[in-house]
């Protein structure tokens, strides 16, 4: 007889990582597990799907980081797929759940909400067609996979985020004539404008037709009711296939419906240690939380698989009775599209507007490797630094092999709120293989620490020259 | 008519990089720059030697980053190759400088002293002796290719860190039979020996003959007075040529005689702004001088182009009339034998014990990439926190391809005194081709937090568990 039984709603990151956790620390006959997952797939990299439609990734099961087998026995966690929680019951602690054999109510002491995201999908005709496919679970993978399979030719992808661009990538590579729609002056807005151009240029060179500053304003269908074109001001665009990739929101339908607090940024809040506000043994982790940004001192939901997994195993641990809490997020993410690296963390120069900073900007071209080695790749970097305090507020780089991991870095100099100055005297490593004897990363922070001065001194008034 | 007279000794990183800076805020008119170098060659890419052995850069060309007519012309510094600086008197405000032509004084109101690292030579017989190569200068680097040239085969290296295991690469790339002979238990010792032993098992499979534990005792000559075999107490090895791979000291034979402050570490003693102490108007920079390691709190000499690159910069950025402090190091260093990939900051074991810190270790394998993405190579991170605070002493990484830039979030991690705790919990960058979705970083101070709470516990004495 069980003790206590804990009831995780969503069987990907978040959740699984929790159940797993809990599991370490406390044992079968002390607490009950039971994994409820709507889809057919548990555990799995929800990252990986562009790369799996790609055929980079070969297989689903590579994309499977624990098997539902073991899951089950080594785990001993009770998994459901193709079990659906359709409702919460806080009063009465329990969820409704159906699945393939009818519904049923479901008891729980402890319960972790690790819904997820959904794809934003615009409010105009057609959107929800068939043929218009989202990226976020392994069934859309699928779903896409199988559009390619039966001879799609012409795919359009709405919005150039991260998502979206990692598939216009995979369908290139699959031989696809790929369109991207994106309504912001640039691709990936999670980068400045100046920056986000050069994502742009690498696009069009991969043969890749973009439209810039057109939203898409429906997607028609043809016939069969599938979706068949994308409309725009300017244009009708044939589509086989249409891809979704503006971005996601968290997933709480279930989580508000129920009572459990959402917050300003669509999701749930918690405490530090991932406990909903306000209701006990009630936990949350993954996409469908809001965190704290550390760097602008705000609420924000990202999401992102390593964040989920920190979150599942702060709720993991301390519903196994330890302690642990998660530490907010400065905003780092990192993709690849093609050959080419793009790396972000912190604010962008409109973040740092809308929170009221004032800041000068730095952006310098380097090598990944010393200019004259073997393979040495060109690297942007672009630094946003605090006025007056010279402090670092974001960061961002485009370049090629070599170049994007160094965001981290700047990463960890946000966490500690380091100003640019005493990162140019960082000692990171050097060899000619491996960075210029001046890393991208210190130029970059010379040259923002050289604007913070210029602005001081245009602040002050700049003292007339002694000779004039 | 010059103002004032900055004169230059040694015409590398520390020195050049004095000059150029000293430059750019100083016109002609206002200070004269006269650079002194015994070679001939100036601003060179030391650390690009063994690469240029190794044929993986094509000409000399490549490892000079400012060409003599360029620093001649464009930045108005009369720079004097194959000027060798004598002696300094510091009375007297001169430097005693031999040239082809003969023998003069030269007059200084600055002096910034630049002379850099010799090779260390264990005072055995022979080590002296034509054949015995350093790998400090691009002399040495063009010596070593006429060796091969000549028809060198057997190669001898005589210890294994960095530059000797990076030159005995290049000579086994170049087909030469090469054998490293270490003293310590394991090569590399600037890494932990567990750490070590990877590295060693890598040169082996490069088919690298190795010798651990043994000392060089001699260098026996042949007929013709050159290096021949090279004596162990464990075997008699035939030799071809010999390089001198047991890591550099500062080379302050001017500084000394002249009466400069020499510090513990055998460098120049300088302030946070590069001045010699004592000695107004005399500064120093580079391999040649003494600094401060931050995590240990005590004084170091490291030889390395970025750290020369930064002093001479704060040198010449101070003779220009700004402002500028060099804030120590943290002992960050990377390698690259073949694609193994080695990387290092902060303390060793050793090195702590030495500092008189206790401390935890935790080493974790992981993979660069997610592990189901083409590519994903491994990885080896230790990292060494201190007891009860945690706080990160050190890391060490050996892997493959993409591996060891990741020392630059440990170094900045250290240079900030994070705790593992708060390693584990920074928002690193994650996307399949760049990482799993936990770092190995992140995994790595995860384990190394375990082991300081397990410290903790056992320090507390564990108290027995509730069910025995």
């Amino acid at each position: 007889m069980s003790a206590e039984r804990l009831v995780v709603i969503g069987g990907d990151a978040g959740g699984m990582t929790a159940a797993a956790q809990a599991r370490r620390r406390r044992r079968p006959d002390d607490l009950e597990i039971i994994a409820l997952e709507r889809g057919r797939y548990a555990s799995y990299s929800a990252c990986g799907i562009p790369h799996w439609v790609a055929g980079t990734v070969d297989s689903v099961d590579d994309l499977i980081s624990r098997a539902p087998e073991v899951t089950r026995t080594k785990f001993d966690i009770d998994l459901r797929l193709g079990h659906e929680a359709l409702g919460i019951d806080l009063a009465d602690r329990s969820v409704t759940v159906r699945s393939g054999d009818g519904a049923y109510r479901l008891g729980f002491d402890q319960l972790v909400i690790g819904t997820g995201a959904s794809p934003v999908r615009p409010d105009i005709p057609g959107i929800d067609a068939p043929g218009v496919y989202g990226v976020q679970t392994l069934g859309d993978g699928e779903a896409v996979r199988a559009a390619l399979a039966a001879g799609a030719a012409r795919a359009v992808v709405v919005g150039g985020g991260y998502i979206g661009l990692e598939m216009a990538e995979a369908m290139v590579s699959r031989g696809l004539d790929v369109t991207v729609v994106e309504a912001a002056p640039q691709p990936m807005s999670t980068l400045d404008p100046d920056m986000g151009v050069l994502v742009a240029d690498a696009l069009v060179g991969l043969g890749i037709t973009l439209h810039r500053g057109e939203a898409v304003t429906a997607v028609a269908t043809g016939p069969d009711g599938r979706a068949a074109t994308v409309v725009t001001p300017e244009r009708e665009i044939p589509a086989d296939l249409v891809v979704l990739g503006l971005g996601v929101r968290p997933e709480t339908t279930l989580a508000r419906d129920a009572g459990v607090k959402i917050g300003v940024t669509g999701g749930i809040v918690t405490d530090a240690r991932m406990r909903t506000v306000s209701h006990e043994g009630v936990w949350a982790a993954g996409d469908c939380v809001q965190t704290i940004d550390r760097v602008a001192l705000r609420p924000i939901a990202v999401a992102l698989g390593t964040h989920a997994v920190k979150q599942g195993r702060v709720v993991g641990i301390n519903i196994g009775g330890g302690y642990l809490t998660f530490p907010g997020v400065v905003g780092t993410a990192v993709t690849k599209v093609c050959d080419l690296e793009v790396a972000r963390t912190g604010l962008r120069e409109a973040d740092a507007d809308r929170a009221g900073l004032r800041y000068v900007t730095a952006t310098i071209e380097s090598t990944t490797r010393a200019g004259y080695f073997p393979g040495a790749a060109p690297i942007v970097t672009k630094l946003i630094a605090e006025r007056r305090s010279g402090r670092l507020l974001g960061a961002q780089i485009v370049g090629r092999e070599g170049a994007a991991k160094r965001i981290d870095v700047l990463a960890t100099a946000l966490w500690n709120e380091m100003t640019v100055e005493d990162i140019a005297g960082l000692d990171l490593s050097y060899a000619p293989p491996f960075a210029p004897v001046w890393d991208p990363v210190l130029i970059a922070a010379r040259k923002a620490w050289d604007a913070v001065e210029a602005d001081v001194a245009a602040l002050h008034g700049a003292p007339r020259s002694a000779t004039s």
